[in-house]
C-alpha cells in the first residue's frame, strides 16, 4: 500500500464520506486512491474557495467533517478566506494538501512555496508527512484534531514522494474526544443566578442553537423569563414555527446596544462576548452595557447543549413548555422588488425543512424577522465576515443533506467571490435556489463611510463602492455555468420564480434587482 | 494630516500612479484620502485575485509598482495566489493592508486574523505600522524594498487607527537603489568561454528579456553561435519579427531536455537552472545534460541588461548585426478550430505592438513557434503556475499601456479562478481581447495521471479532471459582466472574431471550442 491509499483508508476508517476538492499534479496519487473508494463521494470546484467553503457548510449540516483536497500553496491559499470563515464557525474539516516531492523542494521550482506557513494562520492542528509510514497515523491524528470540540481545522500537508511511496499502512482511528462536561458548580451559579428573576439574557452558540440544546433553552426561557440571544455570525440557527424564539444580536452598535440594554445578567454558552466587527474612534468595542454581569456557562469548547440540558434540569424544568415561534406567514408582498419583500416572500413560501444560507448583508436586514414563524428551518450564517461564502456553504449543505431545500441567499458583491459555486450546483444537481440582492453596490462601506464622519463619497471612492456600470447580469452568468436563472422585475415574479425554485429538480438562480 | 494621508501622499511622491484595490471598512480613511488624490488612479476589483494579478501585469509593463489596497486578512489571502505568481516574476508590488485598529485586535471579532502570518509567504518585505508618525516612513519603506531588483513585494499593513489618527507626515523617499553592476571579471569568464567556440546557450531572464539588453544578447547569438532561451516560466520577453530569435525551455522534460542536450555551457543571466515543475519518481529534476556546464553571469537580483551588454562590449560587437526573427505570418487557417489554429490566426492577425498574456496552458503549446515572426509584441506568462493569472495580467498591462492592443489567452479551467477581471475590463473601459481555449477539461492532469503509470482514471477521477457536464458557456458569463462575447465555431469565425477584438473600442471576449 503507498502513502496515499494509507490516507485514503484513514479517512475512510475515520467516517468521512465526502472531499470537496480542486487537486493538482502533486495530488495525482491521492485522486488515484480517491479513484478506487467508492465510500468517499468527490465534489469538484472550479476554485478553492468553493471547496472550503463547502466543506464549511457541509460540516455544520453533517456534523462531521469532509476533507478537501488542495493543490500546493496556492491552492489552499485560494480557500483561505474561507477556511478563517470555517475557523469562526468552530467546524471540524480535515484539508489534505499536496506538496512537493521533499527532494525536489530544494530547486525552489516555480510552484514551490511555504504550504506551512499558508496553513498556519487558518490551521489549529498542522503536519507534514515526508514518508509513507507516518501518513495513516498523521491523518487519524489529523481526524481526532478536527473531531475536538468544537470542531476545528486540521491541516495535514502530503509530500508527493510520500504518496507514492510503498510502504503506507491505515492509521488507527481512535474514538473521537466528547465535549467536556461542565461542572455542576458553573451550572448551579447560573441556576441560582436565573431564579433571582433580575433581567437575562442567554447567548447561545455551537449546538445549544439546535436539537436538544436549543429545545432546552426554550424551557428555561419560558420558565425564568430568560431572552435567548445568537451572536450576529452564528454557525447554525434551528428556526421557525415551534422553535425556540432567540433573537439576533444586531450588526450595529447602537441596535445592539438597545437589545442589550435591559440586562442585568448576560450568559454566555459557547458564544464569546459581543463586540462590534470593527473599531469606530468613539464608540466602544462591545454593546453590553455598563453594570452588566457576564457569567460564563459553557466555552465554546465545551458541551453546550448538555449544558442547556443540565441548566433546565438544575431548575426542575423537565418537560416544561418551552417559549417558541408561533407559525405565521407574511403575506405574499406584491409591487416593486425590495429587500424586505424578498424577506416577506421567503417567509410565506419557505417550505418544511429547508435550509437557509444568509448572507444578503444589508439587503436582507429584515429577513428574520419575516421568518421567525415560517416553516421550521435551519438558518447558517457568514461567521468569520469575509465575504463569498453563500453559494459554497449552500453546496456543502445540500451535499450533506440531499433530502432538503437549499435556499442561498446571496449580496451581489459577495456573490462574485465565489460565484464558480453555481458549476458545482450544476455538476452535482444540487436542490438549490440562489436569491442574488442586486443592489449594485458594496452598500455596507457606504454607511461605513458615513459614519467615520467622512462626508460624501467622492467620484473616486464611489467607484470603489459601486459595482453597476456595467451592472452584473446574474442571470447569464448562472447560464454560463449551467444553472437556470430569472431575473424578477415584480414581487408576483419573484414569488413565482421561488416557488418553481423548491419544488424543481436541480439548482435555480432569481436575481432581483433592488430598487 | 492623519495617517492615511501621509500613506497616499507619500505613494504620489515615490511615483505610485495606479492602486488596484477591493477595500473594506478597516481602509475607510484610505479610501477617503485616495478619494482626494487625483494623482492615483483606483481601479476596483471584484474579487482580490484580480487586484493582485492586476498589480504584476501592470509592474511588468510599468517597470515599476503599483499599490494594492486590501481589507484585512481575508482580503489579502484572496490576493495570495496571484502574488505567489508575482513572488517568482520578481516584479515590484506595494501591497497596503488594512488591519483594526490596535486597540480592537484583544476582542478577537469575526474578522480579527493573523495578518503577517498570512503576508508573510509572498513578502520579501513586510512591516505593520501601529502609529500614524511611522506609517509615512514605513511607505517609503515598502516603495524601496519593491524597487530594490529585480522587484520585489512589499507589504505594508496598517492599523485603522494609525489611519484615522493625526500626526502623519508624508515620509522622505530616497533614490531608488540601482540593480547591482556585474563584476568585470564574471563578463571576461564568460567572454572568454564564448570564444571557445564551445556550443553554449544563454538563459535569459528579468530585463535581459527586452529593450537593450534583448538586443546586446541579439548580437551575442550571432556573433558567437551561442543560442538564446528563456524559462518556460517567463515574466516578459519582447519579441516577433526584428526581434532577438529566443527559445522557450519547455514545460515538458523530454523535450526540455532534447532542447538542451547540445550544449557544453549554459549562462544564466537573472534565471535559476532550468527544473521541472514536478518531481517524478522516476526522472530528475534538472533537464541541463550531465557534463554541461553552467555559469552565472548574473543573478536576478544584479543588473541583467546591463550584464548583456557588458558582455555585448567584452567581445567587441558594438552594433554588430543582431539573430533577429525574419517577419512572416502564417497563412489563415479554415476549418475547424484547433490549438494550433488559434495559435496561427494571432501569429496572421497579431497588429504592431500588442501584448500578449499567455496561459493557454496545454492548448496553446504552438503559440511560440506560430508566432515569432509575427508583428513584434510583448508577451508575458505565468511564472508560478498558480493558475487564474491571465485575465489579470492583462487587466493591469492595460492599465499600464492605454495605446497598446492586449490579447488575453487563457485556458478554460485556469480562467474559471479569477474571471471577475472581466467586469474590470469592462468597467475600465480596457482593449482587451480575451481567447477561452475550451477544452473543457484539465487537460495536463490527465497527462500527469498517465505519466505516472497509473493508467486510465477511472469514473471519480475524470469528474476531477473534466470540467465539462455542464460544458462552461464563457459568452453568457463575459455578458453578465459587461463584456461582449463571441463563440468561434470555425476558424474563419474565429479570425473574423479576433479581427474585431483588435479594432474596436473595449474589451471582446472568444470563446474557441476546441475540438
Amino acid at each position: 500500500m503507498n502513502g496515499a491509499e494509507s490516507l485514503v483508508g484513514t479517512l475512510v476508517a475515520g467516517g468521512v464520506e465526502v472531499c470537496f476538492t480542486n487537486p493538482g499534479t502533486s495530488e495525482m496519487h491521492m485522486v488515484a486512491a480517491l479513484d478506487q473508494t467508492p465510500e468517499i463521494r468527490c465534489v469538484l470546484g472550479l476554485f478553492e474557495g468553493v471547496v472550503t467553503g463547502a466543506a464549511d457548510g457541509y460540516a455544520r449540516m453533517a456534523g462531521k467533517p469532509a476533507c478537501t483536497l488542495l493543490h500546493l500553496g496556492p491552492g489552499l491559499a485560494n480557500g483561505v478566506a474561507n477556511l478563517h470563515n470555517a475557523r469562526k464557525a468552530h467546524v471540524p474539516i480535515v484539508n489534505i494538501v499536496g506538496d512537493h516531492a521533499t527532494f525536489h523542494l530544494r530547486h525552489d521550482g516555480p510552484l514551490t512555496s511555504d504550504v506551512e506557513g499558508i496553513a498556519k494562520p487558518i490551521s489549529r492542528w498542522l503536519k507534514t508527512s515526508r514518508t509513507p509510514a507516518e501518513i495513516g497515523r498523521d491523518t487519524a491524528n489529523a481526524l481526532v484534531a478536527a473531531r475536538t470540540a468544537p470542531g476545528q481545522i486540521a491541516t495535514l500537508i502530503v509530500a508527493a514522494d510520500a504518496a507514492w511511496s510503498q510502504g503506507g499502512a491505515i492509521g488507527s482511528v481512535p474514538a473521537f474526544p466528547k465535549a467536556p462536561l461542565l461542572a455542576t458548580k458553573a451550572v448551579e451559579h447560573v441556576a441560582a443566578m436565573l431564579r433571582t428573576g433580575a433581567p437575562a439574557a442567554i447567548l447561545l452558540a455551537g449546538d445549544a442553537l439546535f436539537g436538544k440544546g436549543l429545545i432546552a433553552a426554550g424551557r428555561i426561557a419560558a420558565a425564568m423569563n430568560a431572552k435567548l440571544l445568537a451572536p450576529y455570525p452564528f454557525t447554525r440557527i434551528e428556526r421557525g414555527a415551534g422553535r425556540a424564539v432567540v433573537e439576533r444580536v444586531p450588526y450595529v452598535f447602537e441596535q445592539a446596544a438597545d437589545l442589550l440594554k435591559e440586562f442585568r445578567h448576560l450568559i454566555l454558552v459557547g458564544a464569546p462576548v459581543p463586540v462590534t466587527y470593527f473599531a469606530h474612534p468613539d464608540k466602544k468595542a462591545s454593546p453590553v452595557p455598563e453594570g452588566c454581569e457576564v457569567h460564563t456557562l459553557a466555552s465554546a469548547a465545551e458541551d453546550c447543549a448538555g449544558a442547556m440540558e443540565s441548566l433546565a434540569a438544575a431548575l426542575s424544568l423537565g418537560s416544561a413548555a418551552a417559549l417558541v415561534e408561533e407559525a405565521g406567514r407574511p403575506a405574499m408582498p406584491t409591487g416593486s422588488v425590495t429587500g424586505s419583500g424578498i424577506a416577506a416572500a421567503i417567509g410565506a413560501l419557505l417550505p418544511e425543512n429547508a435550509i437557509v444560507v444568509d448572507e444578503s448583508m444589508m439587503s436582507g436586514r429584515n429577513l428574520l424577522p419575516l421568518t421567525r414563524g415560517a416553516a421550521p428551518h435551519d438558518m447558517l450564517a457568514n461567521t468569520g465576515g469575509s465575504i463569498g461564502i453563500a453559494m459554497p456553504l449552500a453546496v456543502g449543505a445540500a451535499v450533506a443533506c440531499p433530502d432538503r431545500r437549499v435556499l442561498c441567499l446571496s449580496a451581489d458583491g459577495s456573490g462574485m467571490y465565489t460565484a464558480q459555486a453555481l458549476w458545482t450546483m450544476a455538476r452535482t444537481g444540487l436542490n438549490i435556489t440562489t436569491v442574488i440582492f442586486a443592489n449594485r453596490e458594496y452598500a455596507v462601506l457606504k454607511r461605513e463611510f458615513a459614519s467615520f464622519g467622512l462626508g460624501d463619497p467622492g467620484t473616486r471612492a464611489r467607484d470603489m463602492f459601486e459595482i453597476g456600470r456595467p451592472d452584473l447580469d446574474w442571470v447569464s452568468m448562472a447560464k454560463g455555468m449551467g444553472v437556470p436563472g430569472t431575473r424578477a422585475a415584480s414581487m408576483e415574479e419573484f414569488g413565482k420564480a421561488l416557488r418553481e425554485g423548491f419544488v424543481e429538480e436541480g439548482p435555480r438562480l432569481i436575481e432581483a434587482k433592488l430598487s
